[in-house]
């Protein structure tokens, strides 16, 4: 494997305590082979990470109890059994489908790091997550992407049919600003009737990255790019990436550190920490596209190459794609600097999850 | 024709000077036919209305002057030539295709009668046409209601593919909650920046009316019913049309008191009226239904009643219709009785047309 040449891989042993929990559970079968692969893939990134290694930051219970209380708050935002029934249910369907709740914590972390109570942020970060569930339900639709499956789950209109799926996916879109603009999806002391220009800012800032300037915008050009034989230029892969996944992890963040209470100059920087780990995520995400194929397939990762979809080890190589992952990674920390070190821990190991995680 | 025997028949004298240009070009050929038609359909309403028939107010011209300029800020708000270029032609295509823009003119209205300034409520007016074109173009999709016509041109997802159209709403919805949030889409009097509370207040009811309490839920009922032979229930009716019709016109007349600085009493004595003269849309797009049918076809209204979509005329007949909108009528100008006359006139005139409209 080329990566073994790769100058900074020594650095590897500082890996494990990084991540309490951070990769998701692999099969026994495979776990052998799996954390060899791991802990030499992503040995470039641990180098820039590996001071901080000493911190003490439960990562793993940190994202289970945010994903708790942001389940709680989706489950309690869709009523279930009301008119009309089957829209409820394909909302409830797709929104409380399971994942990891990224962008929620991310809102979350980002708040408190501005100096707010995480509590104050629970309804923005609900938002976002029902407007990444918007965008994957319309997403997976026949007429766009056409997938059957997601997180092994069918998808939503395989269960509840097309029109069902864009209507949900509307419903979705609108819960997302009115729960934003509700007085009762936040705690008393930072509700829109006591912070209206806080709340205003950040409904701004998520209607921002919905549309033409967001992940509409990523995703009609992927559409446009996905026909053609062509190889995708740089620039464009980049601002695929951009629109279709970064712009709303920097929203979550911008978001939560605008109802934080967080300063212009707080905001601009968190807002550069959120963009490094929004096109990190998707390197990473290229990254383990071609490394996983290669083990699954046993197959060279110059062979995965030559596959149709264009991506970072595609168009860099795998090396210059992890030293383009290790520069995001480490410029995402250099913004997280000035904060208080102790508020700032989540925001810092959300970073390194995005660039370790195995899925 | 049965309506001639309507016990109000006889007002319908007053009804040429009340409504200036309400009424659509019709073709030369049918204009005797239609004059004739038109004034015995609506003679029941205009009894009531009869009573206002000498204000001096100038339908037409206060139409066409709040038509082109809530044209002027929808052709503003979305870049032409701008990428993705496909995306913005569709948005502008669907959004800039015409059309009488009542919703904003009732937001425009609402705004002045509350006591504002019309201006200040231009970025919600053309925030509600944006998501009312939205509500189109995903009605009109090959798995919706599958229309290939609107308003005379190739609907959205006939010109630019079903992927863009999905998209094209996505970001049409979104882009309504940026410009309300957006300080620039304000004069500077009413920003966001000097009343944010207000502008928290419109985005959710903007957000309410929309999903699975507004237009989507709508929507999902009216399919669920189309696919059936049996009849719809009055009930099941007016829901179809307090959600998929009613919610929006509500929320453009309240979002417009918001706005205006209307005080409490006043918003829920419009959201009354808006109530009303969106219940009576589409009871007077029943009852076009029908009786255009009857002259085009020269079959009896008995006979469309056999047909297959359910309406009021179908469900009451087409008197107890009539009277129905009368009630509505007559309901929505109560409300407007508090305020002062000649800031209401736009607003009671706006009922009016809604009432005598011929398509």
């Amino acid at each position: 494997m080329a990566m073994a040449f790769h100058p900074l891989a020594a650095s590897r042993v500082r890996l494990a305590p990084l991540l309490p929990g951070a990769a998701a559970a692999p099969s026994p079968a495979s776990v052998a082979a799996h954390h060899h692969h791991h802990r030499r893939r992503f040995s470039a990134i641990v180098a820039t990470a590996a001071a901080s290694a000493t911190t003490e930051f439960d990562f793993k219970s940190y994202m289970g109890s945010r994903a708790e209380a942001v389940n709680r708050a989706l489950d309690a935002a869709i009523p279930a059994g009301e008119d009309p029934v089957s829209l409820h249910e394909a909302m409830r369907y797709a929104l409380l489908a399971g994942g990891k709740r990224v962008r929620p914590a991310l809102c979350l972390a980002a708040c408190g790091v501005a100096g707010g109570r995480e509590a104050w942020a629970l309804a923005p970060a609900a938002a976002v997550e029902m407007v990444h569930t918007m965008s994957l339900v319309h997403d997976d639709l026949p007429c766009m992407d056409d997938d059957d499956l997601r997180r092994g789950k069918p998808t939503c209109h395989v269960v509840y049919g097309e029109p069902i799926a864009v209507l949900a996916g509307d419903a979705l879109l609108s819960l997302a600003f009115h729960h934003m603009a509700s007085v009762g999806s936040y705690p008393p002391d930072v509700d829109p009737d006591k912070h209206p220009a806080r709340v205003v800012r950040a409904i701004g800032e998520l209607a921002r990255c919905i549309g033409s300037e967001g992940l509409v915008a990523g995703q009609v050009v992927d559409l446009e790019m996905t026909g053609t034989s062509e190889i995708v230029p740089l620039e464009r892969l980049e601002y695929i990436h951009l629109h279709k996944t970064a712009a709303l992890l920097e929203a979550s963040v911008v978001i939560g550190a605008i109802i934080g209470g967080a300063t212009d100059e707080q905001i601009e920087r968190l807002r550069k920490y959120a963009r490094s780990i929004g096109l990190l995520f998707q390197v990473v995400d290229d990254i383990l596209d071609v490394t996983k194929s290669s083990e699954e397939l046993g197959k060279t990762a110059g062979k995965d190459l030559a596959s149709d979809k264009t991506t970072y080890p595609k168009l860099l190589g795998l090396d210059k794609s992890r030293e383009f992952a290790e520069k995001l990674l480490s410029d995402a920390k250099e913004q997280l600097a000035g904060f208080d070190k102790e508020k700032a821990a989540p925001l810092l190991h959300l970073a390194y999850y995005i660039a370790h995680r195995q899925n």
